[in-house]
């Protein structure tokens, strides 16, 4: 659950949201676009976790990954109904990660 | 609950953990470090979450102001206690916020 990254740099983008009550395809969505961003170039990994508050971190290896992530036809989609119904706020932070370090037991 | 970060750049440090289940001081451990890092110099925020993995985001204006948070002794004790009886993994990584955006209703 917390992400195999590679060693910096690498950059993450961070989705820090609050959710309407609207479900009306959100869960489907959300799978989908993890599903669709496992395939595109150059994404390395994410984290999500939604407890009122939800953060999903996406991991990327240049910030032309993000752009096309960005632009693909499908999360354009889902990024317009996400404004329209399923986000009451949101912030993204594009952040480069220039240091890391772990621990597991 | 989303930080009110001011415009870029800034640093975010992302702290993505695991528990154990060992409680031992954990919640008070856990405000009381929100309560120090509030009176750090160049702290701008923070958002947190938990449900299973837990992520953690703080704010900072400069990588020296992570360095003295760092160090800041309570929180020396703090991570000591972490690795030792409270955190199963974690990953933390310091990343620089370059661009960000968001959406409110």
């Amino acid at each position: 659950m917390i992400a195999k990254t590679p060693p910096p740099p690498y950059y993450a983008v961070i989705f820090s949201n609050l959710r309407t009550e609207i479900e009306d395809g959100y869960e489907a969505m959300a799978d989908e676009m993890v599903r669709l961003a496992e395939l595109q170039p150059g994404y390395l990994g994410y984290e999500s976790v939604r407890y009122g508050l939800g953060i999903t971190i996406s991991y990327w290896d240049s910030l032309d990954a993000i752009k096309n992530w960005k632009a693909n036809t499908d999360h354009l989609i889902a990024q317009k109904f996400g404004r329209e119904k399923w986000y009451a706020a949101y912030k993204t932070r594009i952040a480069l990660v220039e240091r890391d370090y772990g621990f597991e037991l």
